[in-house]
């Protein structure tokens, strides 16, 4: 048995996999105190060296996988995600940018790849994503049209809400989640454009009807998942069986006549 | 071949299609330019004109398709509704209105009809309403029998909300999507009218269950569409399969009787 | 044949049937041009005595039903709900009350009596709501207990919401449609006790719990009421036609033995 | 027949029942008008002698069903409910903490232990909750993941939103529930970091899409269940009859054979 063979095992044994969910999590809270400016002012250093502590230990599990795997590891989505998480730590300057600091939490993220059951949960959210491309593609559409129509009708009077196209879509989101679009953006636009209205009320329905949609959508497809995996094996077995007493009835009918 | 036969065969081959979406795409990037002030005052004149050429190409495929199909062109929904998002940009007074000028943004929505996949999922949107017809009449219903009430009772103390029965209408609208309903609106009118809420309380009750009644109606409908469009040919083969089976059994009984 | 049974035929008929209809539509009308002040200064007695035709048409439609049906009148739930609806304008106060003249416009709703498809769509979801009165019964508790409890604890420092029973009962369902619940309620709240959120979070969990159970059983309801009407009188027709084929062999093979 | 076994005969008997489920809606009363200053300033002994009354046949019913049963009282979750809600009532502080006092209020949640239907529907709810397991650890971890990144980026500049790990989980609870997600926090947070959408509205995505899959889950399953209960009855008695049909004709042929 080579040494990567060996790896290999180990790196597949519950062990290896327990410990690593371990160490993600012991991660998460060590991430957590950092938060908080009195344990910091107290703990700073043991925080920091632990933190950094868990990250070799990511390196590590990474190298050994990649020496185990070769370039399989990339072939699993799961693994392509834990290098790219691990590797944002090991950007020289994500000690110095807040925003690539305040990235290293997306670590903890890395449970759902180690833990199955998570990990089953993901991919059913991820494969349901595809057959909602169509409706997807059409709410862009809307943002897009919708976008470009409130900036040129209401640029000039709104320049915070709808200065830019970029302004535009994020206003048109938040009207979307209807949140304050009423009283905070449609009532005061239709004080300067009384008709502003027609514009909107369509916009609300038409983005609703399609989010609708895609819930009905959803729905209807895990109803059929659900429904193939069991009801039609029981009924398969019943089908299969009628047609063989039906065939053996005939043969001696045949074998008689 | 006639000219007639060759401009359809042309017009229906995929090249001319994916050419005809391929110029919606660029017309609608040169649309979304077109709001920004910045590469407006640098690149305005060749935005126009390129806007312009798009137009001529959307104008002179309308002029073949007239031409190929004569009035079976609009025969086709598609067709009428290209025909009418084109037609818009030619109203003399369009390069002035500036609504007129922001509709032109609608000719994106040709990508629906000219892309196969978006064109069945409209239809598809479009096919479930006339089933929610009954529903929307009874909403229509309750909001102008919302309408009159609200305008009767709270027109002379709120005006600016109720003071027409567009004005309620509009607001009723708003508090049927919850937006600031209480705080926003209620809560004021029962500063002066304490039982303002035995209105507004049914009132959204009864829309909130209307509407969860359409989405019911909805999931009920595409569950059933795709209940019979797959599971029944699996049933329907297995049941002529058994029936014809017995057909045989029963023939050759009486042949030997 | 008698008057009351001529009576009774004619009552029955389509044409007095779409009169009915055509008459509350045109009440509709008068009712909504009422709301309008303008309309009022100019043609303010022509619509009152237009609306009194209007009744006068009702209370005569009502009193040839008494007379052709007598009690059995009473027996349909559409009947009593138009006798209630007419009746409220007879009373004596109903012309000076602007409440119980705002409420002739329920009037409308006899449009729904009148027209079979509206009237199954009501029934429809009138037949839902039995099925949902444990879960109604389960959020009155919580209602209840959810006021008791936010007035004991919150009603000393904000009367204005939590100030009483029914005034926490009116906050709590505000909560529940999630309407500024944070920014307008929650947060002022605890600005006073901090740990305020160990009440209100939970309550908008269980009260969101309970309306998605309610939404759920709908649609199972629905979908199983749909599922028997088609699905099964197939499946009863095609099961029918394989016992009695099986009981022809039977017999055959009997009559032979 | 021993005393012990009277006791359990009468405890579980209708009469007792009733007098409990009694006893809870007196009580529930009691505690409602203990709520009303003008009320407690006439008859506040009274209402606290009755509230006294009701905790006393409370506390007997316990005392009771724990002669009768013995340590099998502990064996029923809603016996340990009953159990932990009276007795929350005899601690001393109770009298003092308005907390506490304010929580004899849950007894009124007893009427769902003692009332058959409402307990089912409490005990679907219940069942409904593991089969959601997965998906709120995932909503947990992206709670925990979004609390530390916008605690990290933004507690300097908004201490009051999200200062510490506990307040931003309640901020972005708020934001998950779309209330015054835009108008009251990200607008004021871009001001001061442009970017901050690029954080918040996937965040809403993400768990709006999560929540819409527990809802999915939630229809897909209740579905499931309402199917097995009944449709499989009628069609495992027809399967079985086509088997035995099938059976007796093969055995006929063998005999004859």
């Amino acid at each position: 048995m080579t040494l990567r063979h060996k790896t290999s095992l180990f790196i597949d044994g519950p062990f290896f996999r327990n410990f690593i969910i371990g160490v993600i999590i012991f991660n998460a809270i060590i991430l957590g105190l950092e938060t908080s400016d009195r344990v910091m002012a107290q703990w700073g250093s043991v925080i920091y060296a632990l933190d950094t502590l868990c990250l070799v230990i990511f390196v590590i599990e990474i190298v050994a996988k990649l020496f185990a795997y070769r370039l399989r590891f990339f072939a699993s989505g799961w693994n392509i995600f834990d290098f790219v998480i691990v590797g944002i730590a090991l950007i020289p300057a994500a000690q110095t940018l807040s925003v690539l600091r305040a990235l290293r939490i997306l670590r903890v993220l890395r449970v759902v790849s180690a833990a199955p059951r998570l990990r089953r949960v993901v991919e059913g959210f991820i494969t349901a994503l595809p057959g909602m491309g169509s409706v997807f593609l059409l709410m862009a559409l809307i943002f897009y049209i919708g976008s470009v129509i409130s900036t040129k009708l209401f640029s000039d009077a709104f320049p915070d809400w709808f200065g830019t196209l970029g302004l535009s879509a994020y206003s048109l989101f938040q009207i979307m989640t209807l949140e304050s679009w009423s009283m905070g953006i449609v009532r005061p636009v239709m004080e300067v454009y009384p008709y502003a209205w027609v514009f909107f009320v369509p916009f609300i329905l038409l983005t609703t009807f399609a989010v609708v949609n895609l819930l009905v959508g959803l729905i209807v497809n895990s109803m059929q998942d659900a429904h193939h995996e069991e009801a039609d094996a029981a009924t398969d077995t019943y089908r299969d069986e009628v047609l063989k007493r039906l065939d053996a009835i005939e043969r001696r009918l045949s074998d008689k006549g």
